[in-house]
């Protein structure tokens, strides 16, 4: 008998493996020591030595990495259900800073939960593991975006993926989304200059594919923005639980 | 009493996690299902559905992508001690293509056999997940790589990371390493064309820094060639076994 996930990371991992009572418990218990945090003040400070990680329960955060000359690149946007610093409590030392865009609330994850929480089921660390694998597969997406994508299939294809994100946590669907960020933030995430990105939001609208205003985006023709972004979410995509 | 490592992958987790006697066996394992693959020849088709992931024993490959309008992107290159597709065997597709530089060896990996592996040891889960973390840090730092770093710059710390990832499995040092790339591979990885890797190679040259040559790269300089990158290491590094 299967309980109804109670948290956004749950219903995200229990689209890859179906969980039992015991695992949801498991998953329950990593979200005990929960914090809110105001919207600007960084959450973790790149070259931070920190042995926590984060689940996003509510809110919107970036991930991002200053480098030594002051320009900024936004690795990623994360969305509830998403792991902040995964990698930092693997690594030690945190290889990037994380800003909640909106306030947040967060639960922290010892790097002993989740050693506790893989010896008592495996399963939940495959499915981890796969969350993991995901964040990595949009890394590489982005990378894909910068080095070989004009700047018009950039922003269509990165409006495709969030919302393909968003929709496997309730928040999104082909019609559109609600979202916080700023023309500031998609500059940032795709290596281009606000007035490009301008330009280029005014240009999707004009053909009638997508509407991107403050606090929302409206998909006026989802197909056709697919085709134009080449949008394959292969990468994002499962069929149903692998683990039954 | 600890067992001597007997491969790479084994040397590679054996720096994050003190590998118990038990640990080691369940890694050499994963190394039954041996096989040998010409250069050349794709081990892995973009868009293949495939249960299979691999742990490059012996060899050079590189994963990359080919964009609906043919050109391609290099993720990233492998090396010995290297998972091959450990997200395609969570995402059930492959994302990627995985072509061999050199002739390899690989040991196949099937999904059933990991999660047996976890079953068995979470610690060994929790390396495997810090391996994929590193793995994700490095396609991070290529994505600044593209989006921030000069050409001179990009091509620097390319040879940089290459360098400390040999290291960690006793390939390589801070005098150089042996290698099987050209100036082509270099390019549809740092986004540059070939004639503009070419000229950046003779310019670290001239300047005392790195000589790269067919088949060796020999640092002239190497700290030299750090504060020219702008390089911190910190995201490959672990100061010793984080699980004992």
């Amino acid at each position: 008998m299967l309980r109804i996930a109670s948290t956004p990371l749950a219903r995200k991992l229990g689209a890859f493996v179906a969980l039992s009572e015991a695992e949801l418990s498991v998953l329950d218990k990593l979200h005990q020591r929960r914090r809110s945090i105001k919207a600007g003040r960084d959450l973790v400070h790149q070259g931070q030595p920190d042995r926590a990680a984060y689940i996003l329960a509510s809110g919107w955060v970036c991930s991002y990495k200053i480098l030594p000359n002051g320009s900024r690149q936004i690795v990623d946007f994360q969305i509830p259900g998403d792991f902040l610093g995964l990698r930092s409590i693997l690594l030690h030392i945190s290889d990037h800073s994380i800003e909640p865009i909106t306030n947040v609330e967060v639960s922290e994850v010892l790097s002993t939960d989740l050693l506790d929480a893989f010896s008592e089921n495996p399963r939940l660390a495959t499915a981890i593991l796969w969350a993991a694998s995901r964040d990595e597969a949009m890394v590489v997406e982005h990378l894909v975006n910068i080095g070989r994508r004009s700047a018009i299939e950039r922003v269509a294809h990165f409006l495709l993926e969030l919302s393909a994100r968003l929709a496997l946590v309730g928040m999104g669907s082909k019609t559109g989304f609600s979202w916080p960020l700023t023309q500031y933030h998609l500059a940032d995430a795709l290596g281009l200059s606000s007035v490009h990105v301008n330009r280029v939001l005014r240009q999707l609208r004009e053909d009638g594919l997508v509407h991107v205003r403050e606090g929302f985006v409206k998909f006026m023709n989802y197909d056709g923005l697919v085709e134009l972004a080449e949008f394959d979410a292969t990468y994002l995509e499962h069929k149903g639980p692998m683990l039954k």
